[in-house]
């Protein structure tokens, strides 16, 4: 059961519905940026949000429309080469770590190559189509929605790499609020039931599912603090070695790393650069930006650990799918909300999980281009789970499967602590 | 239950006796050696051989001697600093890539630092010892056999960037044997108990012993061989991004890989380094020195996968311990035995599997500077089982678990196919 | 004698005339330009065209209009960071191989800033000023000519970087021409007076003038030609090591040099990407974008030598002072007119000298910060002479010393030969 | 007029005599040194002890040997690849910053190729031979003794890196002395004749003798001291930008520069590694291991320049050649003698010239092979003159150019200031 074999595909009608509200959800996501602001690339694993907006279409009409439109006419006969992220089964990519010496196409031509795109999406969703096809259509738009989070991501750090820390848009600062103690709930173990059943959308790498033996654990009830961050910072955190991983201790080394990325101590206090620009770090927000080194580093500075994937799921299975997920009006992780019991397990911030990202029993990926999605990624890479703030509300599941190498900051992940019972 | 809590611990006769043997035997390795041989780095993973025999003397001093003799006085004020590897708790080290601009002290001085550190454990185990003690002694024996077998590999490395390409020893080239033919294993899945059972020496990381619990898998009769992964190169193997991990091409890529290391197409076919020189490569041996990439590859294009951790350990629990493990007569792997089921499961050379090296449930380092044993290395590693022929063979049992970074390929490793069923 | 102590000064209304002559023609420069065409950095050495527009500004803000007007308002805190490239002298600078990640300020927010210090620099010009004041406007003047050069050559290479390889203009392609012959204009030897002499605006770096002793030498009547170059490659220039200084030739491996910069052999013809996109080179045109390394190594081919920057300085200064140089409808050099004696000592192409840049006997650097401008670099390059088709031709003269590293290609640079008699 | 073409060539008989001392002085410096001592190789530009000895063996017998005795037999076939060091006519080489690799040939075996290599030249000089055979023999012999100088440099470096700070000899350190003030030579510049005359050995590179114009100049009667360059440190001199040519400050902020190479502060005091070990630094010696970059910032702090290497070579015209060269039982730079006018021209440490290093007017270099020996490296270097307590008496000369890349430190260098009149 893989993501192009779903039980129910949705018709051309939603599906065009989609389509036009996830295509203009990116418009909006980059109306902020001035074209130079959208040409960046800041650092090899970022994109600029130009290339967002055109590998996006690129896919629609790569897997989509060439297949399915027999008179289509492809945009420009270089964008294939561009725009093409890392489908080796479809030809050559322009090398990714220069996506940034691209000046032309411009902007307002990445418009109109979206514009093109949308034109024959729009005639295609207004006929009829196979099943096939409208898979790779639904395939489309949480690929599209995906980019939508990095290009949240890329053009922070793109931003951040500005000394004049230019905000991308002007949202207020939340007032600081209380932290919520935190508690933690106890799970029993055994058998659970884990992966994705196939109702509805999810990617290959959520499947199959399968039946996974958990041993008694307890789950913090929220993610950690700034405010728990600070104290791990003051006890010396970033210079006990005995607290990392041999791996990141080295990195924390080479990097000079003290602290999360993006916070500065500057006039006496630590502050940090959002969406929004610089503010002071606010200590009942969970702490975000961190790497796998500093939440395991974390964890163990804390007496507990990480979850396992399967350990958060097996709780998160058990919440309602809500939570502070992509709002391009509240562009930064919030305070927990008072309460009982495990919260915040979707939105705000990515949690990390103590699972590497490999494939899951029986795991195949699907036949094509498109099975270079998700499966040969699986080395070299931690799971995060349950979204945050700059994940589209429609695009987040208890099963979704997060990844990141354990060095990388620059996405909105957090942590949450458990241990074992 | 971790290393330093065995149910059992071995008398000061036994460990003397044992003492002895393993360091004799490390000398016996080095003797081939000159002082230059013994000297160089050849890369940064790689250390010259008489800081093995130098680092393996530390660890007793450290560990053993500084802690239980009153009056012992260590040998040089500096070797601390020289010759500790990564035991950040018991101070600095000397950095680990400049390992090879060190010529003194020289290959005789550390034979003296050796017989002084002998003297002094001689002087301990002739005596009473409280069991902690005794533990650590059995733990530093155990890491001399492991670096016993690093000797090995490293000096290997070191002579192979000799374009005279000196051997190590001279031995003769085994005839060419006929390849068994690959049958398949079958195992029903399940509850399988795995980890160690505290009998005996074990590490911390094999720790706590605990349930899994297994999907139907079959496992391959014997290891991949040298005639096999011929045919993966003429099918274009080192050619085809769709086999590969994304990181795995792209070190493919970056390596210029094209073959396993030490192999090299000369005069029309294909040689191989070894440690008696190069010679023909032998169709029906295993094949070795391949990294995880590789490893990973080679199983796509079978059609098959490497096996999990737990499955290779399940189907060895029920083998006897025996195999090619170290003979320093026989320094090479050989071709499978004929005959039916699993085979050549121990010995010949290191297995790769599909897991992560994580931590057990439950695992907890040990407390102190012995807790950086292991612990600190679980991200970025992949396990291996099974031994090979350059492990002591009272090292080596069914829950011993190996790692190394997924690029790596200087040890001596190959791989065994595994399907789900 | 320096720069800034010329014998004369122009006055203030020569001055305002000259910088807006000046400054309207960095916009012409510019203009064809897109905002993303303007904030790319293809490499560490080159700097977007956006960069330069407001450094030119910074330099009259800093140098010019903060000095002589007691209440000039600087048009934004943090441009002095942002926008000074090497003078330490008056502040710290933003690095200088990251100016490609600063977005904001944009093109639009950089034309305001121009225009806030050309209303500033109009008020002063429009009223008296000390000689002082009118000699640093001067250098302003000299500088934005410099950077006019510069910003050619660095759009050139980023859009050269675009595998679309978008032209900067579309100019038409000159049709070919016949090459004329080579032939050689002898001189003497014996005292030649080097350096400025002081009348008119000259840097630092020309001075103080001087008596140097030449030996009998000749002079090639032309630089050499595409054609020529052609005859070097096809003759395995690029293959011969004995051809090359040792640098050189580890540089030709290190690189992969098998033609001049921007050279290809596409579809079995070599072209070349000009600032009006690509087009098969032209055999009669002087060679453009080679290293001093392919300059030495082609006259060691040629059985000749490079010249000293004396010699060629004693043969340019009884040449007219004409010659291709900057006309924005022209940006390439063209083949040497008919003519007997040396023709092309100006223009076209700047001409790689065998002289390391070093002082001058008896040089001094200005004063202050002024003096970081030329003489901190006299180390580790080569002179070069007598400008090139983006070089304003009011900014040339016989004693001009352009230098830039051996291994630098982006620059307009060709070579003429050299023999001694 | 070049190296192979000397007006006088010794005969067989000198030359005999000659080549035995200059092969025993190379085995008396090495004598000191471990097998592992002679292996290392400490950085790219760094040779093992072993591979000199084994290089300049291969020089004869590749240019001398191979050449005039028909039944010569090379000692090794692989011989010539290992030993090559950069000279491309005549084969490929083994990778130079490779030679660290190298364990066998071990240093017993280089010494029996010496003995190979040393009786068939003995049997070579017993007979007759041609000029150009006796020209290629002094060749291979001064070729030595720039290796002789070369394996202390290298040696010194390597026993450097490790931290118990070996010595290479034992010899006591010298009384601290008073330093003789510092005085200048006036010379009134003029015509001067510079290079060498062809009587006796010189290098191609001191070629042709030619007249050079001088402008008037003082030179300082003796080397920088250590107490000098105190001073220099004390007032900033390694935290002031304005002192430095642009390409020296970064390296001093890349590298972390803030005293000669092998000084370091410790115990509050500045202490200096020498030959003998780490002692405390000599007010009155000259400075030693100073790079280019720090020579000229030096000199420019102290309102002075660097002398040009003709400066230099015209007053070193007059003067002895006698002073503190190559005594292996003194191996460290001295104070200067009493006196009046200059001293220590010749010997104690070479002095860094203001020139770069390149040809002279019509220079030629020899044909084939040996011309790679000098010409090929003139570029990116910087002349110094006089010699050093490390190079062989009969070694130097006034007209002798030796040449370093301007970052290089770990030869013995210091410097003289000069200043215009």
């Amino acid at each position: 059961m893989t993501a192009l074999e779903p039980r129910t595909v949705p018709g051309c009608a939603e599906l065009a519905e989609r389509y036009d509200a996830v295509r203009a959800l990116t418009e909006r996501l980059a109306s902020p940026l001035s074209p130079e602001d959208q040409s960046i690339q800041s650092a090899p694993e970022v994109s600029p949000t130009k290339w967002h907006r055109a590998h996006t279409s690129w896919f629609f009409e790569t897997f989509v429309l060439a297949a399915a439109l027999a008179d289509y006419r492809e945009f420009h006969p270089r964008f294939g080469y561009l725009f093409n992220s890392y489908y080796n089964t479809v030809g050559a990519q322009f090398p990714r770590n220069h996506r940034g010496v691209i000046s032309r196409p411009g902007a307002s031509e990445i418009t109109e190559y979206r514009t093109h795109v949308d034109s024959a999406m729009h005639h295609l969703l207004g006929g009829e189509s196979d099943a096939e096809t409208l898979r790779l259509v639904e395939l489309g738009l949480n690929h599209e929605q995906q980019h939508q989070e990095l290009l949240l991501m890329d053009i922070k750090h793109v931003l951040s790499c500005n000394p004049l820390r230019p905000g991308y848009t002007r949202q207020s600062t939340p007032e600081p609020t209380a932290t919520p103690p935190l508690t933690w709930s106890e799970h029993p173990g055994g058998f659970v039931e884990v992966g994705h059943d196939g109702v509805g959308f999810a990617y290959d790498n959520e499947q199959p599912r399968h039946q996974a033996w958990l041993h008694p654990f307890a789950l913090a009830s929220r993610p950690v603090t700034n405010g728990e961050w600070l104290e791990f910072i003051d006890n010396g955190g970033y210079r006990r070695p005995e607290l990392w991983l041999s791996d990141g201790w080295a990195t924390v080394q080479s990097e000079g790393w003290h602290a999360p990325l993006y916070w500065e101590h500057r006039d006496g206090e630590w502050q940090v650069f959002t969406l929004s620009g610089t503010r002071p770090v606010n200590a009942a927000e969970p702490v975000c930006h961190i790497s796998y080194y500093e939440a395991d580093a974390y964890a163990r500075w804390a007496g507990a650990r990480l979850p396992t994937e399967f350990e958060w799921e097996a709780v998160a299975a058990d919440q309602p799918l809500d939570g502070r997920l992509l709002d391009p009006d509240r562009l930064h992780p919030r305070a927990a909300p008072d309460g009982r019991g495990p919260r915040q397990m979707f939105g705000d911030v990515w949690e990390w999980t103590g699972s590497a990202y490999l494939p899951y029993p029986g795991y195949q990926p699907p036949a094509g281009a498109i099975g270079e999605y998700n499966g040969k990624f699986m080395v070299n890479q931690h799971v995060l789970r349950g979204g945050c703030f700059a994940t589209p509300p429609d695009h987040m599941r208890a099963t979704y499967r997060n990844f990141f190498p354990p060095a990388a900051r620059w996405m909105f992940a957090g942590m949450r602590l458990a241990r074992p019972l």
